[in-house]
């Protein structure tokens, strides 16, 4: 068995009775690496270009669950919180005719199936999270396949398997309406930073520059942010204060229902 | 054929090999009438008990157009921008051995099918519009099945079929959210209202009492509202102003990314 093969039917993870066919879930994960806002994609084996983890749900199997695991599968990552967000249905997005035409013998007789078996319409259900790249924890075990990974420049997206650019572009519109209802960052923050850099994760994200001072005034009133005794040293002619994510005053925040829009 | 059996059948609306089994949409309409936020429910027979305008997606249909389609067909209601919010897919959330069951024997031959035949699992995707009872046309054509309807207080919703009181919760969640992003109100609001009139709309929706000073503040900081040179008559003591919403000014607002969270 090539290795290319075994990929395949790892991928399917279970014998196909064992699947809904007709669902899978993508996962859009998006992290901000050198000033850039990133999409993580994988690339099961050279042949079969770049695309977004994803794979099929299996039968009694929760969604959110499917996310979860696929994820960990596709790319040993896991406990990441996944926001469910839209679900894609155009009937033509994905076709198993194209898909088992594409596959050699090999994997055909590993399906042994007729087209008539399978589905003519599949939903993809899209997730997306914001991580901090640096704090993934990648999981290793038997059942993750380890595919060749990326994160790519949301800016630079090279071409993607089936409807995965339109996802993105979904998944892009969600993050950002998150960021208006809730201080996501906070995903992304190192444990002590700077209100500039703090202003900077937002402007990378919302693909726009914001206004110095109300940007710094907004921050302030939520109060979740606490100053510390400390500044940022080495900084030409500056030398700012440093601040931490105060979680209890989030929690606080929240219950009086702070609004988080920048 | 008895009624039961005739808006069985049309409720299917079609043979069902031209049906998506293991796919349905549920429309979640929200108004508001009497100072108490109101969902709409639909009763195909009087033994079915409470649901949601529902049904099953046509192979190739897109997902907003099914329910465009099924809104309309259930309930005559159409033209009406409904949003996607959820996908509901706990596995056991919709049982066609126990629906199979529950039919009598002409509703069952008309399906003619064994219960192999049906898929185990059945998604329902969730749909939601806040909607003025009062502007809502209804078409009545040959499709439409004009089942009886009510307008229920989303605080004293009697019981419901399948998952649907979740599907509502889940909805009045998302519609919040929504009012967070966007004034939809401006879909219930008259041609001419006062400030007090607006803040009820919101706090019915919101169910929570607000500032009257900080929310006047906020409204007349978006610049969407234009006053009018009139006041309400007739309320005691007091001659409010009166407001119109302006939707050129709206677009405005939209442009430059105005907040429109209360």
């Amino acid at each position: 068995m090539d290795t290319d093969t075994r990929i395949f039917i790892e991928q399917f993870g279970k014998p196909i009775e064992q699947l809904e066919l007709n669902l899978s879930v993508d996962c859009v994960l998006f992290t901000v690496q050198k000033g850039c806002l990133k999409v993580l994609l994988t690339q099961p084996a050279p042949k079969w270009g770049w695309m977004l983890p994803g794979g099929f749900v299996f039968k009694n199997e929760h969604l959110d669950k499917s996310a979860q695991r696929i994820l960990q599968q596709r790319t040993g990552i896991a406990e990441i919180y996944l926001n469910q967000f839209k679900i894609f249905s155009e009937p033509s997005r994905f076709s198993f005719k194209d898909f088992l035409n594409a596959l050699d013998e090999e994997k055909a007789s590993y399906l042994n199936r007729s087209i008539h078996d399978f589905p003519t319409r599949v939903l993809s259900v899209g997730y997306f999270a914001l991580v901090d790249f640096k704090a993934l924890s990648r999981i290793h075990s038997e059942e993750t396949i380890q595919e060749k990974t990326i994160w790519a420049d949301v800016k630079k997206i090279p071409n993607l398997q089936f409807d995965h650019e339109e996802i993105i572009q979904a998944a892009l519109l969600a993050l950002r309406t998150e960021l208006k209802l809730k201080p996501i960052v906070y995903n992304l923050l190192p444990e002590k930073f700077t209100m500039p850099e703090l202003q900077r994760y937002y402007e990378i994200i919302l693909d726009k520059s914001l206004d110095r001072s109300s940007f710094q005034k907004r921050m302030l009133r939520w109060d979740i942010y606490e100053r510390l005794e400390e500044r940022r040293e080495g900084v030409a002619h500056k030398r700012p204060f440093l601040y931490r994510f105060a979680w209890e005053r989030y929690k606080l925040a929240c219950e009086k229902g702070v609004n988080f829009s920048v």
